[in-house]
């Protein structure tokens, strides 16, 4: 390969970050921030990852860049970007990677610029100046060399620690719920020294997944799956089982020294507006402890609380009825009659495990769904960023999870369109076959697919691992296209005027909002006050506007003082732990962390 | 940096070594053994593990190259080199990271050229064709899409194998000792599709570590110490306490689903020449069970039995005797007074064990012991191959073992010299206030210092965590250059006329060979026709002649058929698994294995 070439080629890019990184560094340092705010394009966007906003926020256009500045930059010391590596050029797009400086912290950068003005900026906060984590060269030594009669073991230490916590200590952060999510924050907080407990209702960390039927694997391929500090091994399968999976949560909650209450269920919260703290009751094995923290973080799955429809003579069926997050798994059901209410992922998987103890399953599809292959979805949508070949290309976990972070999510739907117009195309007699099954296909309401639907509503779609095939071969019976009128003694009875009789039926109807949770937990006041939980306001189905340009209410500072909430994917959970993480410690050290943009509530639940 | 000045300095290397590939590689395809051999410096060492001669072996000069290759060649198929890297030039000599291929396998090998000619190769076999891990791009699916009625989940399929083997199966090899050696040779066999069981004594992976004294903490520091497949995180500790080691092995035993049998005690074993197999007795949790492994590996520990002394009157002795593998920490002997025979590591970390807990201490040093504090070795030794700065310089664990793996053990010694050199005058006031105490200090006959010690006899050092601070105030009280004379019923009489009183006598004297427990498990008949295991024939203390070329029957094939030795350090057992493994799992396989330089026997313990 010839050096003078890629000289050549790489020095107008560089050259045009280094000139836009000058302009901006010095705009900046003079708190200029109308000439800072000329420096992006007319249609721009800066995504704020807690480095600037104390928030996780994206501003619009020159003048949201200068507002955001002009409340922030006050409170941020010496602000300084620089350039980490040599940037790439994409058509008209320059891409770079930066590093970045305030007197706060430090973090990493993404900028895309066009024509010279900035078209995206993404800012990241992943470390604080004076706290950063004992990692790398800040590793512990373990061993305190030297010998003495009062030094206490590591294990000894830890013993002692987790007998105190909760009792004669309190913890600084409740995290209520100790899936991934739960686990991921839990374990940046134990590395950043904050006193926390991790509670779950199971009697092992990793149960959440054992717990569920037993063919399940995860439905994301292992590169978008790793955990905070410890990635899978090389050797990992791509589509973990679940119970593999449970295992490596567990491992991971005791290596990482999580301090974590299994067999502990939380009963009731307040918050003290004097002392600033909560108090909240849980049971732990039973026994019934009253905790302090300062900070409740709420990580009960991005799900929130199960939908259960209400629907006439419900009281009168005799047979058994289940929401889906109560169905046990197949095996008291072979051989029954099984009527499940939904079609989206939930009763795919319920459907197919049923069908393999011969059961006689029929599927009710009220309304259409998303449907995509997983190996479509893993070539077509995630492998560019998550695969071995990313890796090869050097897009490591990090850089994956901050290009996918840095695409704005107002126009994020723009880059998924095409991909899913391709895999329309790539599986068009699967989709026929669907279709001609009865199947109601869709691709959500722009045709964006799979994770626009998952960021906007959570909801309305099946990655498909199999299931579909027994849709469109009659396995899996479908009744497609109505509604149900009301519940018989022995069956349901739809509103075509068909029946069909049933000795369960599973409500695969989904979940509502995370702030569910909060009005059980603490009251429903507060979950008002705080307002639907997860959507980005797209005015799309499920997700009402006006347009939020975040979810709501994730991994941020709510309208209730010191509630969080904290969930999603292993991907989610793995790199919003991180910032998460970091807004807390900030608090606990007390640092000013002035909120720029506090989401205000349009939708209760 | 000048573009230019890169190039051109690294282009004579470059040349160097490509010529001398071309030759090589020329000579290798045409078996122009002469030739080849030709190509070596006239003091010039090949390493090989595993990739010619299945067998871990260095061969000397153009003659030891020449006889090799003769043998060697005919079973290989085509063997070709690649550079992998631009070559580096230090001095005289250049280095150069190869690639490996022959018709059996792929490997990776580091040159070392000067005047042109090979002074030191090291080749090494990674993969055998035709069995490559199921790693990387490699990786298991984990779920199989599409749903089947028959169809078995991960964890079904992991609990049948489990409850089968040893009963309906038999392992293809068994694994005597469930320690790091075990351990990480268990997660070879594993990824390679091995058969196998690895038991241990213990209740639980990792006990082998939580049962020692408390303070313990790993003499090495974590660079040094990953398992294969999953590194410790960056977060972990540099000397890690040993409890956190013993949780780390448990939960690697189940992620790397390891068929481990904990609670289980090799009784007997006979080797039946007619099948080839093993006959193993042992007793799992107290019930008798025979398998019948084909191959059995011995990895209980380098350090093999207790060396027990015999002293005249230690049945008259009315206090307590233990050897220093039985000391069960200092919590009972609390104001006691104890005295320890023996200057190494053991008894210093013993003895400093017990002076926390205030028990009179003295220790008995009969000869001299080699010390380095930990920092120091950490520094001057180690520090360049395994340190975060390494890892900066682009140096992996895996190029890191490599490195190591290719200074020959006939002139490693002249590496090392200079080093302890420097840490004498380093610590010279260190040295000379142990020297003050009475403390009877070597470097090892040639002044080489700790690891060599460690490589010939595997003994003879303490590397200082914080005791010789205890010898130099007296905290530990010593009694040097004196042998026991013979035990009274309450003490110790020693050779100089002087008497001690004790409550404990603990003998920290040390181990004998490995193939004492041959001698225990199988019979000394095997026990002698394997011969001593450990040591290089050094010609130095507890190191006799003739020079061996490598370590005594370790990972590789012994003079007993289907009999191996497995174990050393962290290091070692990461680094020295693989090559075992992949002789074990070639042999599974029916692969043609014909071993140059099978090792004689020299010496019976």
């Amino acid at each position: 390969m010839n050096d003078m070439t890629i000289e050549t080629s790489a020095a107008a890019p560089r050259e045009a970050v280094e000139s836009w990184l000058s302009a901006f560094n010095a705009a900046l340092a003079e708190y200029d921030v109308d000439t800072a705010a000329r420096l992006f394009a007319t249609t721009s966007f800066w995504r704020d990852l807690t480095a600037f906003t104390w928030n996780i926020k994206t501003v619009e256009n020159p003048d949201g860049v200068r507002d955001m500045l002009r409340e922030t930059l006050p409170h941020l010391g010496r602000v300084a970007f620089r350039l980490a590596e040599d940037p790439s050029q994409n058509g008209d797009v320059t891409e770079a990677w930066l590093s970045l400086e305030t007197g706060v912290g430090r973090g990493e950068a993404y900028l895309r610029l066009r024509d010279g003005a900035a078209w995206t900026l993404l800012t990241t906060l992943t470390e604080l100046k004076g706290f950063e984590e004992p990692s790398g060269l800040r590793r512990p030594m373990g061993a305190e060399h030297g010998i003495s009669k009062t030094r206490k073991s590591w294990a000894e230490k830890r013993e002692e620690e987790t007998r105190a916590l909760g009792h004669e200590t309190q913890p600084y952060v409740l995290v209520i719920g100790g899936g991934q999510g739960g686990i991921a924050l839990g374990a940046r907080l134990r590395q950043l020294g904050v006193p926390h407990i991790v509670i779950d209702k199971h009697d092992r960390p990793g149960d959440q997944w054992r717990k569920r039927y037993k063919s399940l694997c995860l439905h994301d391929p292992v590169w978008y799956d790793h955990l905070p500090y410890i990635d899978f091994p090389k050797n990992w399968p791509v589509f973990s089982p679940k119970d593999k999976v449970g295992d490596w949560l567990e491992f991971y909650t005791k290596v990482m020294e999580i301090n974590y209450w299994p067999k502990t269920v939380a009963k009731h919260a307040t918050f003290d507006e004097a002392s600033k703290t909560w108090r909240v009751t849980v049971t732990r094995d039973g026994q019934e402890i009253e905790l302090r923290p300062t900070q409740l973080v709420l990580a009960t799955g991005m799900s929130g609380k199960p939908n259960i429809p209400s629907f006439k003579g419900m009281e009168r069926f005799k047979g058994e009825q289940q929401h889906s997050s109560q169905h046990p798994g197949p095996d008291a059901y072979a051989g029954k009659k099984v009527v499940v209410i939904g079609a989206n992922n939930s009763a795919h998987d319920i459907c197919a495990a049923l069908w393999e103890v011969e059961a006689d399953v029929t599927m009710v599809q009220r309304s259409s769904t998303h449907i995509v292959r997983s190996d479509s979805l893993m070539e077509e949508a995630l492998g560019g960023l998550y695969s071995e070949q990313a890796l090869a290309n050097g897009v490591t976990t990090r850089k994956a999870d901050m290009i996918f972070a840095s695409i704005p999510y107002k126009i994020m739907h723009e880059f998924h369109i095409p991909v899913y117009e391709k895999i329309q195309a790539r599986d068009a007699a699967f989709y026929a076959a669907l279709r001609e099954a009865g199947f109601m296909l869709d691709f959500g309401d722009d045709g964006s697919g799979l994770f626009m639907k998952y960021l906007r509503r959570g909801s309305g779609y099946y990655i498909d691992v199999g299931a579909c095939e027994l849709v469109i071969n009659g396995g899996i019976k479908l009744k497609s296209g109505v509604g149900v009128e009301e519940l018989t003694e022995t069956g349901v009875k739809f509103t075509d005027g068909t029946e069909l009789p049933a000795d369960l039926i599973v409500y695969a109807t989904g979940y509502g909002s995370m702030n569910g949770w909060a009005a059980d937990l603490i009251s429903q006041d507060v979950a008002d006050k705080v307002g639907k939980v997860w959507g980005l306001g797209s005015a799309t189905t499920k997700d009402p506007g006006p347009w939020e340009g975040e979810e709501r209410n994730m991994w941020k500072p709510t309208q209730q003082e010191n509630l969080w909430f904290h969930g999603g994917n292993l991907h989610q959970s793995r790199h919003y732990s991180l910032y998460l993480a970091l807004q807390l410690k900030a608090r606990m050290e007390g640092l000013a962390t002035p909120v720029y943009g506090l989401q205000n509530v349009h939708h209760l639940k």
